[in-house]
């Protein structure tokens, strides 16, 4: 994850000063071919077709309906040119969704809104979802194919809730909100791997066990990072009074809103838990090193004085030389009553440690 | 708590791109029918009656007075819909009583507001009140059956206090103010097991005293949960300027904001002094641990230097060869010497070591 | 002051769902009858009377004038509804005054204000003032005798100061500043106890310290909780543009919120610095700790490598077998050697752990 | 610092319920007469005079000009009293000259502004600065001589800049960048110490290098007290729309506001300095004693085995008994062997001791 | 970087109560000439010119066009005085360009603004961007040669994009944008040094390590403080509505607001990485202690009872005395059978401490 990815992430960076508005191909995009999905829609038909590149200028929105052009792959600068100069849309917006990664944003312009939101996938990657919206208009472009809207285009398909009656905003709630959406798995998966560390923590503890809590932690954090400035990109959007959004749309808006909220007090939630299972980690670690010191530390004391009284009667003093000189040794019953005091040494210590709760 | 909970949760989602207002009856919701209570009541009767789902499309609001509705259980996706068809409530409003667990809240819709609190019982459990208020209407939707609200529907019977003369809006603020005063109680018992922890990681600190204080600490960040979203649902409430509530009515919200104000006190409380348990748990433990090797290791001290007197005297120095080797064992007092010599100097490191305050 | 607080505090709670306005006599108030203290004043004269329950209905308002009713204890639950029900307070304000403990607050009703701050005394223990203002009319409600009002009830009988000139807002700032000002030697005695405990943690650290600092924490916690609401109430009395608080006593009120502003200041102060307290007492008992080990260690570390060679001549190879079985042991000056080598030993790993600092 | 200090803080606090505006002179302010200096300058001349107390009564503001009165000292009460009686301040702001020590802030009053800031002076030691600004006069309350403002009155004396054809509002200015500038010295030597503290954590942690941390954060905790409520304080005088502040000296506070900022972030980066100082003491203690007991310990694994091997060889099993017993030592190379088997032992211990990189 | 620094730095504070204005050289500034390049287009041509600084007061403004006068180096006073006297700026704001460094910021003049940015090169090390914009005029300081405008340069030059067509305004937009976007390679290498130190952390912790974590630390907290104020001016200059900033220009100013929001997110995300960093390395150093620890630990305890035994039957109990004296030592087979019990004492402990997986 490290290395390699920064060593990409410079490169997503114009150098300081170039001309705003640049369009350059971004490293990571690869050479395989942008796929451009046009959907076309009113309340009585849906027409569904992939378009070629050269198909674009032709392009137009017809009087009645709406147009979805949803473009997968970003390699093809000149597909985005194309279509940010057939609509119109701002040269610092169309920039933004090459320059990834951007953060969450609404970004007004004169006739049309740039959003961008991250979809989260897992193990946590995030994807760029860049969105326009303008009169009867929904140009959407992704990192690579790949994305929660197929429920979406069944709806488109078959004409499934008002989806086909309502407007382009209604269709940008419907994708923001399946972007929003498609976070919940994910961090349901990064629940269960905080869980499954809980347990961890306690019973089998390991050097591996802190760098994946590390790697949950890292998930978590990219996860808040998508989801943060996306609960402000949305809060905008509710409170956006351009002629854009409609009134009717904003009460769906404000439900998407709250999947936001939910969605960080999860994150939090989750965090949290993380966090705390760092100082568990230690605590258990360090419990268990304490039994073995303890453990063995009560051996070496035990045995310590043992081997002194051995030490004792293996000093070599004459007692030919005098009665004094360990007179013990040359007694009837001098080793077994040393052995005795041995074990019986041995056998208080183990007592009075018992006692103390040490053992 | 882990595991099976999270489980659990994964279907609670409805997949991301899901039509919106989609009714799916909660996979936690059991197979158990509904239970539908009614009470119709103005200032001079009150009726009460249990309804089967058939009789909901029949009800209808009389010109004087006020209808509540309460319904227990989730699983029946059709008593849901029958009642918010009745009444024009919002398909999403719908959608987020069944899709549990929603973050309190208001929502404003055109005629109707939308309310969610948290019920918290102990051993904390949280379960969804969802509060419909319409004009002259009140429909509340629970998890399942077991509330705080008998002393409101005693109160409804006997006519005690003005609440039969008071509108909807009152009743709302009474259902309310249950709910949150039942967290009081749970709050106490979760203060006394922060309490009873506090002894038990001074006298008698293990590995599961951790784990207990995790459990509370998670328990309190569960209601934290709870009542936080819940305070600006009522301080919403309270700035609520429809007719929905009246200016009589806001003296009692504020009542009831305060009250959410005094738990969340409360839980901070709590947490701060749980979290302030997890430093005094280490320091407690590392305090037993400290004393454990610190008097085997001064035990250990002691002898180590008397094992090395014995030693020497366990040399084999020919003392035939030479009168400089090893003369001691050969004079008359040589061995009660050394035995004094090691008396002396493990007298000598206990005084020391006292002195120290080691010991 | 943990186990049988919660107890009591568990009764403090009126059930979820209780009639709002209900006044029960608070579980801790005693059965000590209310006393109640009269002062009635005007620039001229200042009556003063000890009043008999039965005398409240009686009571009125001069035209001309301010009345004080200072009320002492809590049980009498006929008091506190007789002086509600004559100046007709609000229901839920009474309830506030029985319902102990409120946090700090300033509620507004439509003729008159109600106040609750809390009054903090040494060892640290809150009680509640409740203070109603109405036009011409202050009622304040205490937990019991004992109150730093004297010297404000001085300046009334004796006319000093305009006190007795200046109306009802100017007596009530007068209590409330004298509350806030009682906290500043409560203060002062935490910081010594502050100042004491920092050098107790350097000089002699026992468990009993860290007990005691938890001591200070949590008395200081409990006069932040009862000064930091305080600070808002009083800072909302000074936006109060009811008729009740006259531009004039404004000044006096901005002094007062200066004054809780001075007591918060020290309260933060006196808690970072308690809080720091807890990582010196670690750092100072691991540095104890940590001294007794290292000298330990080393005695140890200089002695094993003594018994070692000890050990080496205690073995029993058989110089008569072989010349080359332990010669040393029948030269001259083995012995003599041998202790000398030994001490050599000693003193070059003393000399060595002093270079190195250990020692 | 500790004991002293709050003993005499306990006194500077007046009596809960003290009549408010009354003057007491300060515990600490000792015998010494108040000096009051007195600048009177319009754009053509300055005079300048020391006057008696005696003297204040007879002062006047010319009709031209400004008039400044600084005053050293506040153990006169009478000085106080006469300067406010004189210029019509008010009693509260009276009284938080002499209750020292006072929050800085601005106070407004009818026709003068009360303006408190805090001169730091190093080691960190603060002085509370009063100041009244009224029509064409600025009065200066000091809590002792020694101040930052000879550079001030030299400008004055000389008519250096545009000081003597600007207002009073622009001598306040310049007082309070005077006071506001007089921190960075102190601050830097403040860094300094911090600096010095970073090499000593490393080099030779001691106890004390800890007690010199705490001490340095005091310090910037003090600083920091005095200028968090400088800055709001000046803040305010920047909004300030009476006429005593002219449009004109805006630009001036704004770059004094600009100051106190830059002293906070000053403050601030150093607090982090000196709180992650106490981190890498403790890790850098730890580091040391690791050091120490890693060698020891590796010292005795070495000598363990070693002291074996000797003490196998020291048994007394009797070879006469039978061949079984200990043939070892009656070989010809039995000693030498033996002594090169343990230094084997102890060469492959080290050698593995490094290879695992532990020595 | 610490000592040095430190010393120079208190030189830049002139002493307080300085005359407001006065431009003094700074002390780091050094002797060497300030180089004066000028630029000045319109959109049909671009002249560029190195001045000397007597060309300074004739300079000016022409009807058509706009004038780019870019300053390098501080040691020459008089140079900002001049430029500073011709274009009628502020002589706080001229200060505030030689008082380096100051926070970023934007301040408002009456027909000028000031803006500070604080230019940020790896390894990390800032210079103080002065700018100053006014009617078709751009000012700006620099402390020394070297910038990242050459790409701005290089527009104006060749007539690239519309840089000459359009104002004063979107040149300072380039220059900000340009000082902004430079951050972002310096972050990278910091980030790359996290991601360095994350596995150093892990795999050969040191010492050094810890003092190379502080050092990005301290890298990260000095570009913090010159991106978070950096954030708050451009925001500023967004929110501008003089005629200085045309409304055409404020999308792009918005863009730049962006890039500061991302440069903040990934210091932030750097700085959590750092400080997690800290924990892991002490983790990580007691791991290794522990492990190091431990294995010497089950080292002494596994041979402490095998020296026990041979201290035992190296006892000098005279079996001639007593039959009972150690007959072990004089069976067949007594040396064996030993050293067969020391081997599965050895054995047993192994087996032990592998079953307890100390091993």
């Amino acid at each position: 994850m490290g290395r390699k990815k920064s060593r990409k992430r410079i490169k997503r960076w114009s150098p300081a000063g170039t001309l705003p508005g640049t369009l350059v191909a971004h490293a990571e995009a690869g050479a395989e071919p942008a796929q451009i999905h046009m959907f076309l829609y009113d309340p009585d038909r849906c027409e569904e077709r992939v378009l070629r590149p050269e198909e674009i200028p032709s392009l137009f929105i017809p009087e009645k309906g709406v147009l979805w052009l949803d473009i997968w792959g970003l390699s093809d600068t000149g597909v985005v040119k194309a279509v940010g100069d057939l609509f119109g849309f701002h040269p610092l917006a169309l920039e933004d969704v090459l320059n990834i990664p951007q953060r969450p944003k609404v970004d007004r312009y004169e006739n049309h809104l740039f959003i961008i939101l991250r979809e989260v996938t897992y193990p946590v990657e995030t994807e760029q979802m860049s969105m326009f919206i303008s009169d009867r208009l929904v140009v959407t472009f992704q990192e690579r194919p790949g994305d929660p809207f197929d429920p979406i285009r069944d709806r488109l398909r078959k004409g499934l809730g008002r989806i086909r009656s309502l407007g382009a905003d209604y269709l940008l709630y419907s994708l923001c909100d399946a972007v929003v959406d498609s976070i919940f798995p994910t961090l349901e998966k990064l629940g269960e791997e905080v869980e499954t560390l809980e347990e961890t923590v306690i019973s089998t503890p390991a050097p591996e066990t802190l760098r994946e809590i590390r790697g949950v932690k890292k998930q978590l954090l990219e996860v808040r990072r998508a989801i943060w400035p996306a609960r402000d990109a949305i809060s905008e959007l509710l409170r956006e009074d351009s002629d854009l959004i409609q009134p009717g749309t904003r009460v769906f808006l404000r439900d998407c809103y709250d999947h936001t909220i939910q969605v960080m007090d999860m994150v939090e939630t989750y965090r949290e838990m993380a966090a705390s299972l760092v100082d568990e980690y230690i605590s258990s670690v360090s419990n268990r090193m304490n039994e073995i010191m303890k453990v063995l530390t009560i051996m070496a004391s035990i045995f310590i004085p043992l081997t002194f009284i051995a030490g004792v009667y293996g000093m070599n003093f004459d007692h030919q030389a005098s009665p004094y000189n360990m007179p013990e040794l040359y007694t009837q019953y001098g080793y077994p009553a040393v052995l005795f005091v041995m074990a019986a040494t041995a056998g208080g210590l183990i007592y009075y440690f018992r006692k103390k709760r040490w053992l």
